[in-house]
């Protein structure tokens, strides 16, 4: 696809040089992992077009392409829960990003009204696997 | 996609049930996030089809599905980078998934020679934005 970015290099380039050429996958999307600046929590995993990206990197507040209802979403705008970004670190072969953010209203983090989307483990029970509330 | 895990029921039931019912996407993976179990840090982000999840839950030990490759992958298989599962983690609309581990070998977690993927920061230089390695 076309983008706003460099185009990709050679392998040694995307993984050891400066230059930003995000490789978005066969939908457009790079994945974004969110944690919290502070305490390193892993918060929600959500995912970039190129226009989220662009606007997460402009605006110091993140941008997502929401998958579900097909368009672009500034976590936060309904819910007041918006995610100010502290650093942005990208992975070896740049499809990923790491944003390291100072949430706001983090009680609304997540839509059912938690701090994290992360709040169910799986457990075993006999020979199958269920989830377990811990937070 | 007919899975061996139940289906997803109603929205209720996927946030706040019991019940493990993984949301695979189109192209039927689930993102797996994975953090180091002693120290919080994200070491990677990688993919699972439905063979992937299973072959985790049963064997302890993290198996993917690489996009690039086209094939099932257990992480460390020649580089003895093996990664033992403590807890699983599932996000709100079960499409998720966060692996906390204990990391053998930690020194080849990446295929560069890092104790991470995410080894790079995006710093802004004037009006564009570069990659600035940190560790």
């Amino acid at each position: 696809m076309t983008t706003g970015f460099g185009d990709s290099g050679s392998a040694s380039e995307i993984e050891e040089g400066w230059e930003l050429t995000p490789k978005f996958d066969s939908s457009g999307l790079l994945t974004a992992v969110v944690c919290d600046h502070a305490s390193s929590d892993l918060l929600m995993v959500a995912h970039m077009n190129e226009a989220a990206f662009a606007k997460t990197l402009e605006s110091g507040v993140a941008w997502f392409w929401s998958r579900s209802r097909g368009e672009l979403w500034r976590k936060g705008e309904t819910s007041g829960a918006i995610l100010r970004i502290v650093e942005i670190r990208l992975d070896c072969d740049q499809d990923a990003v790491l944003l390291s953010v100072n949430p706001e209203k983090s009680e609304y983090m997540c839509h059912t009204g938690r701090k994290s989307c992360f709040y169910r483990r799986i457990v075993k029970q006999g020979n199958s696997f269920r989830l377990e509330i811990i937070e």
